[in-house]
């Protein structure tokens, strides 16, 4: 029988807090570090030749990268309702089908649900009001070009690369 | 020109670390928040039925849960090297051929090398010390079965549906 005696955030954050959970089972008592992150969406936008939209990205500790566009869900936005308003905010593009291809949290110590979109049939909106400033960074690639981008460590993280590999498989 | 001013560790934990880098870009400074984690691999055993083998855990906060065999990277022991000794720690099983699918951080945010590995030829090692305890979680699925697991909340997590997914499109 387990039970949860305590819970107790050790550390607040920008992006993450961190949660101590103490837990009794049977007469043993241990403390399980639990990381609580933002949820968020991340967006598989292809167009109608399978290529995927990448939009190039400076980040502190890894330089300049390529991610898929990406964001946290506002209060009062469905998970849908955030990709729909990340993919035209950083893009410039709208897209007719969407579909929900993930449902996770990050890690098996996280929690914080992330979702992963699929977005097809993409037109480029006019009048975005994002549209100059993050127009310049937006590449549309092959998926036999993701795994050179890769070698040149210009998609360093697993969230990305998870999305585009899930992706892949869903239209394959 | 950007510097890096002070780094400073927040939060140490049990499993992460949490570094403030404050960055100065011009006159301006900024911190940045990074997630230290420790190196680990995480293993795609695949059998010669194209099976892959999962191991069922028991998580704090997720519950019953199935995962690839993985584990932290120790001193002196190259990611390979874990990989093998994982893989026969958590479940009795030899793999003949080896080949690194990814090498990775978990997000942008964090720093901490992560291992991908595809283990084929797999056979079962004789008096291997964990394999009593161990067998008995352990299941080969074929990959049209990984999206009912996940239906059932059984893969609950990212880094394990990545491997599996990476896995997936490296063997199609």
């Amino acid at each position: 029988m387990k039970s949860i005696i305590k819970q107790e955030i050790v550390y607040e954050g920008i992006f993450i807090k961190v949660r101590h959970d103490t837990v009794r089972v049977k007469n043993c008592e241990y403390v399980r570090e639990i990381i609580e992150s933002n949820t968020g969406v991340l967006i598989a936008a292809i167009d109608n030749r399978n290529r995927i939209v990448l939009v190039k990205q400076n980040r502190h500790n890894h330089g300049d990268v390529y991610e898929v566009p990406a964001g946290a869900i506002k209060e009062n936005e469905s998970p849908r309702q955030a990709a729909k308003r990340e993919l035209l905010e950083e893009t410039g593009i709208k897209a007719q089908k969407w579909r929900l291809i993930s449902t996770h949290h990050n890690g098996v110590h996280n929690e914080g649900l992330n979702y992963f979109f699929l977005a097809r049939d993409l037109s480029t909106a006019k009048n975005s009001p994002d549209q100059d400033e993050q127009i310049s960074g937006l590449k549309f690639f092959r998926f036999d070009q993701i795994n050179g981008l890769i070698d040149q460590e210009l998609i360093p993280d697993l969230r990305n690369r998870a999305c585009i590999w899930k992706a892949q498989l869903e239209i394959n």
